[in-house]
């Protein structure tokens, strides 16, 4: 199928099954992020999957090129990244299997009802409202700041949402760690396994990568580092496999 | 100054000014968490340092061979380590700039009064009590098994010690850090520094080096991951500077 893009819009090879993905280039657009939560979170083509916060429809995408997850159901905000998902799953031939729901991340366990998904996955944004430079561009600015939902706001649906035993997955940044691990047990969710990204191996960690279980037992598991480069700048092959695998 | 050894008794370098350590082989010896320890804290030679749970004295002794702290004061509650700790401070001729107080460390606030150091250490033990099998020696149990205190005790006199900004670094096993970064705030201590240590690079985590602050503000960072071992079992350099440097 053969997609007219509009002003403003670019389409990217995601690097699996030739799936391939339009982003509005005035609005937030995907980084490695979302390519490296996809790799780490776990799902089976059995389970339902929600993606809270699903922009332009990354995160369902490059799940779906990797086989994780059964139907997965997108939730976003904003109209206009919510149509753009749309398109992203239509110009995939993924609307049986992936849908998105326009809506609001601290409505979402009365929208879906609780209890009701296998698997949560979320990339929120990463800011406190008001710390640091919110960019202009409102697309952008609700991609990065805690404008329209809190990082308790993501742990709190998240949770309301999962089955006994469901696993939530989210990338964040270290600076947030306490918060995200105080805040786990306060909603019944026990956090399962960490896994550090690091630009290199002298550098201090750029991303959390965050398992956490619906009623589990604590015993984390920090994994062993993700180096995203060499001392030569290229990426190391477990990044490559991530990428282009 | 020559020490004679008693029965069970070793005597080993610790490569920093000569400095010598008597150990009870019957009873807890030190282990690589404390030199890491002692080379991740930092400490002046002007600020007053407590050492909760000090064992044989070997954290006072590996400070004050890195010439950080000022005047060193460990707390032990197991009489016989006390007085090892004592014989250590005087083989190594640093009776005047150390000292070892027998007591317990769910009192120390009350025993050496609130925010009386500007920095605290500790190598606390790692397993709750009940965890995994429990050492028929006492001396092992108590140093391994949350025995006589539990990790909340060690944060929360820690914390009261402090004086405000003071630090307290302390190591443990990534499976508590949920716990560790859920009570550190419910008593006044913000997570500063977290490094993870790696046997190697294809590990998961051993051990966590934490750095929190009295007062202070959120921010956390996650250093470059500390790596023990190459792939032929060989010490990396930086380990190897952090022994004998």
């Amino acid at each position: 199928m053969e997609t007219a893009l509009r002003e403003g819009e670019r389409i990217d090879e995601l690097g699996r099954k030739g799936y391939r993905l339009i982003q509005d280039t005035h609005s937030f657009c995907f980084g490695i992020d979302a390519v490296l939560l996809a790799d780490f979170a776990q799902a089976s083509e059995k389970e339902s999957v929600c993606d809270l916060g699903c922009g332009n429809g990354i995160l369902p995408l490059l799940l779906k090129g990797r086989d994780k997850g059964g139907r997965i159901t997108g939730l976003e905000i904003q109209p206009e990244a919510a149509r753009l998902a749309r398109r992203n799953l239509a110009l995939n031939g993924l609307e049986e299997s992936a849908e998105i729901i326009e809506g609001d991340i601290r409505e979402a366990s009365a929208l879906f009802g609780r209890a009701s998904f296998d698997v949560v996955v979320s990339n929120p944004p990463y800011r406190e409202a008001g710390g640091g430079l919110v960019n202009p561009d409102p697309g952008k600015a609700i991609a990065r700041h805690e404008i329209l939902c809190t990082l308790e706001d993501v742990i709190r649906e998240g949770a309301a949402l999962l089955k006994p035993a469901g696993r939530f997955f989210m990338v964040h940044r270290p600076r947030r760690l306490s918060q995200i691990l105080s805040l786990l047990p306060q909603y019944g969710l026990a956090a399962k396994t960490l896994r550090f990204v690091h630009g290199s191996l002298e550098k201090e960690a750029d991303m959390v990568l965050l398992e956490a279980v619906r009623g589990g037992r604590a015993g984390l598991i920090v994994q062993k580092p993700l180096i995203l480069y060499r001392e030569d700048g290229s990426y190391i092959e477990e990044v490559k496999e991530i990428y282009y695998g």
